[in-house]
């Protein structure tokens, strides 16, 4: 039994992902105690085990027509990228940082498609170079920059135009539509281009990029976002005469981080899908549909492990402090973005997950009253020694941390 | 003439710290755009003759009898530690890895002294081991930790005990004073403590370290601190009988962040610690008095440059996208615990300081909208491959970012 409030969802459904037994947690059937004392603390660890479950999942639930690609911005280690790039059609990249990274790891330039609204001069000659499969165009001058190197490298590239719709895209997670942008090229702009781009010498017109959202956790408001993003594809289809053979309707799938989320419904966002496609279907008939995933991919599989440093009282206060804290994990900090209240993350003891919930104070290391993963909250009794887990700490965890934040030890990322 | 509003009171002192010709920023004598030229952007440039003149402002300042120590958490670059060690009085760690980077940058362990809430037991070790001038301590259990690593190592350790004021410390700034806390040993409990310290075989009493606050710019609220921490003192000193040798008052002198922000009335500040000392001199005739300043030693004396990439505009609004952004600064996203508004850092376009001014969009490379230095703000006229400087960036810059969030270059750090 897991001693918890019933109203903290998040967290619920986090323990739900993991085995336990005798009260601790266990990652690809290893107690956690024996895999922090042979690690050392502090440690990312990536459950391979549930990258599979949720690919399963997602497959299933998704049209079968339908590619799936992994964002590689929220998780770039090595491993990771080895085995989602065996397991999806392909990988987004944003930097030629990723796109390296991504060779490493064994993938290949073909399957990957680079977005981001900065490209430089260099990053997209290596993209170019090394043939890659894809590249989101964002601006009419960086179309001009991919002409010129095509031509002194003699290649052609694929392109996608990226949009930036005129429309808000859906009703709640993180909006990115609609307004003026750093994202992609207004719409208003997209048909003229696209023309002037037929029978271009150095870029093949590929298909469109609009970015959906990000970290959404309704499915109806995600399928509202596709069925926007199909529409305004069809708009544009008879716009223009031009076929769009690829569209990538980004992503935006959430996962839950605070108390009152509750998952995404992933079934439901399949039947959308697949009655949202189908309804595009005899319009769009050159179309491959394409979704990019980072988050709802990884996010759920990384558990951040670390110790207890101090049990301490102060005026009748419990602080428990640890050995890790806001230098290798921002987000759970709350300062990765999250301007408003800091809501905790969904966190346990990991080896006392049946003891008995008291309010304690979660505090890192750092000389910095920001360093806390969650002020007066609910955890199991804990005492020196103990194991701290931040759940959902797959994505935007150790690449998205200040890891030289006074000068600790960079934490471990290991993949069981 | 440079072109700003008038009411931009932190980038008029920014600019007011470097000099300039035809329009450029110039830092030891070379013109921005000769560095740029030779380095390649982003990169992090800070100016010795900077730290130079703030060294000279400080001592020039504040009582002679007070020592002054550099907390190397703001900066922990090695050129920077190495200039900084030779000529403050000391450097105060806050972790392992800064005492082994100060130690690499030539300093000696007898200068340095080490606080922070949660030192681990092999920190401690490397810090009695290596003969450390002082650890502050911060509870009971870590007293008890630090006994046993003595004993383990027939060595004797300076020891301050940190203390946790009832009181709030001042009226601005960022409090940490009063309340349960983390950071230090609640003062109530402090008398019985300190007496128990007296001829300890292994831990040698040598006074007590005060936490005065952070980035605070105001001289009456500073003065009040360091007031407030004496007196208390006494009033300890009474208690206890017990001599304090060392009184270390924490730091808290702000610098402009903000375009209303003024500088800290340095001045002010060493006149009324002037009095302040005095006041206490004959109550404390046995007590040296120290400060530890970062952010104020190091932070204006840095500034990270990037490049602009692409002017774009859309749907009416100017974007300026550079070569660098939040995963090089996280403080100038207004990611490093701003949890209102983002208001821009002094920031300008580098090589053209006298170009007229208007309102831009200044954003960086990343796939994500936190990624902007300000949004709508006024800026001089810039196009592809000027320079934008963020000033103020010498401290919690390089080393308080996540610079492998999107997997691009390091930004290389300079010292001139």
């Amino acid at each position: 039994m897991y001693m918890t409030s019933k109203t903290n969802h998040a967290l619920q459904s986090s323990l739900a992902n993991f085995d336990n037994a005798d009260g601790e947690l266990k990652v690809a059937d290893r107690l956690i105690t024996e895999i922090a004392g042979e690690a050392g603390t502090p440690f990312y660890l990536y459950d391979r085990a549930s990258l599979h479950k949720r690919y399963h999942q997602l497959r299933q639930a998704l049209p079968a027509d339908l590619n799936i690609c992994y964002a590689v911005k929220a998780n770039p280690n090595n491993s990771i990228i080895r085995e989602l790039d065996a397991l999806y059609d392909g990988l987004d990249i944003a930097s030629k940082g990723e796109m390296m990274r991504a060779l490493d790891a064994g993938s290949t330039a073909d399957r990957m498609s680079f977005a981001g609204p900065g490209k430089s001069a260099d990053e997209l000659k290596f993209a170019i170079e090394n043939d890659i499969g894809a590249i989101s165009v964002e601006s009419a001058r960086e179309i001009d920059h991919i002409r010129q190197i095509c031509q002194d490298n003699n290649k052609q590239v694929n392109i996608l135009v990226r949009v930036n719709p005129a429309f808000e895209l859906s009703s709640s997670g993180m909006k990115m539509g609609g307004g003026p942008k750093q994202f992609g090229i207004d719409s208003e702009l997209v048909p003229e281009l696209i023309k002037s781009l037929v029978d271009d010498r150095y870029l093949r017109f590929h298909g469109i990029h609009i970015f959906a959202g990000s970290q959404n956790l309704s499915a109806e408001s995600i399928a509202d976002s596709f069925d926007n993003i199909l529409r305004y594809a069809q708009t544009l289809r008879v716009d223009t005469g031009v076929p769009l053979p690829i569209i990538n309707m980004g992503g935006g799938f959430g996962i839950p981080y605070i108390a009152k989320a509750t998952p995404l419904d992933l079934q439901a966002v399949g039947l959308h899908l697949s009655r949202i496609l189908q309804s595009y279907r005899t319009e769009l008939p050159e179309t491959s549909f394409k979704i990019e995933l980072g988050r709802y991919i990884v996010g759920e599989c990384g558990i951040y492990v670390s110790r207890v440093l101090y049990r301490k009282v102060s005026r009748g206060e419990t602080f428990l402090v640890t050995d890790g804290g806001l230098h290798h994990h921002l987000a759970a900090s709350g300062n990765l973005g999250q301007k408003m209240v800091h809501r905790p993350m969904p966190i346990t003891v990991a080896n006392k997950l049946d003891h008995p919930l008291e309010h304690v104070n979660l505090v890192g290391p750092l000389c910095t009253p920001l360093d806390t993963f969650g002020m007066r909250m609910e955890l199991p009794t804990a005492n020196e020694g103990d194991l701290i887990a931040v759940f959902n700490s797959g994505a935007y965890g150790y690449s998205a941390s200040p890891l030289g934040f006074l000068s600790h030890n960079h934490p471990k990322e290991i993949i069981l």
